[in-house]
């Protein structure tokens, strides 16, 4: 018997595999079916529904060669029938254009469904350290 | 007799009043008061709790002149005793080093408590437009 918190990681996990192997079915099979959903990708504007949040991702598999995400400081809460995660993400990717290391913010808040708990938000943000200076 | 909408979209509005008025003690009151608030500023890292989320907002205060939020785009959608907001924040600043415009995409979160609708979560992302070039 897993916990609630357990089910909402393991939710948030399936979106990550989803990424890494590129596989568009189960992305579309991460997010509740309506229209309210919404995703930013860093630097990117607010995406609603998922006929543009397809798309992003699309773009996004066609362009990258490489993915790989390592998953830090996940904290989990839950509001029944809410919940909400924050973590960061340290993502290495490999385009066209070379390979690439980035620091990402991310909130993914999830709704219990009758097909258990889906992505309703992904917000993902660049993180910014100045370059060489301490952190205050 | 407000509906739980206006409810949410009012507590939203207050949290941006306080940073426009550089009002602490009325930004304090937009959060629930507890260790599980969590928020980014835009290219910044996760803060997790009042008392970093606090020290970043008296930072953000006393090194700004002038700060006005113009919201678009705002969606609230509830799932009681939770909501969360997401809007377009087009933030006109200045500092001492001179007047900034920028455009930043917002997720907030909300959880009914005894004292109406509290902030858990602030996610604030930079939108980076390509220079002069149409959208896709």
């Amino acid at each position: 018997m897993r916990t609630i918190e357990e089910q909402v990681l393991e939710a948030n996990q399936r979106f990550y595999d989803a990424i890494e192997r590129f596989d568009l079915d189960a992305m579309e099979a991460c997010w509740e079916p309506s229209g309210r959903t919404a995703c930013v990708h860093p630097g990117g504007e607010w995406l609603v529904g998922w006929d543009r949040i397809n798309a992003a991702w699309t773009s996004i598999f066609h362009n990258t060669d490489y993915l790989e995400f390592r998953i830090e400081n996940v904290r989990a809460e839950i509001e029944d029938p809410m919940a909400w995660v924050t973590c960061t993400e340290r993502v290495m990717s490999s385009t066209p254009g070379g390979r690439v290391e980035a620091e990402v913010a991310a909130t993914n808040v999830f709704v219990l469904t009758n097909a258990g708990w889906r992505m309703v938000l992904h917000h993902a943000s660049p993180v910014i350290r100045p370059g060489g200076a301490e952190e205050e």
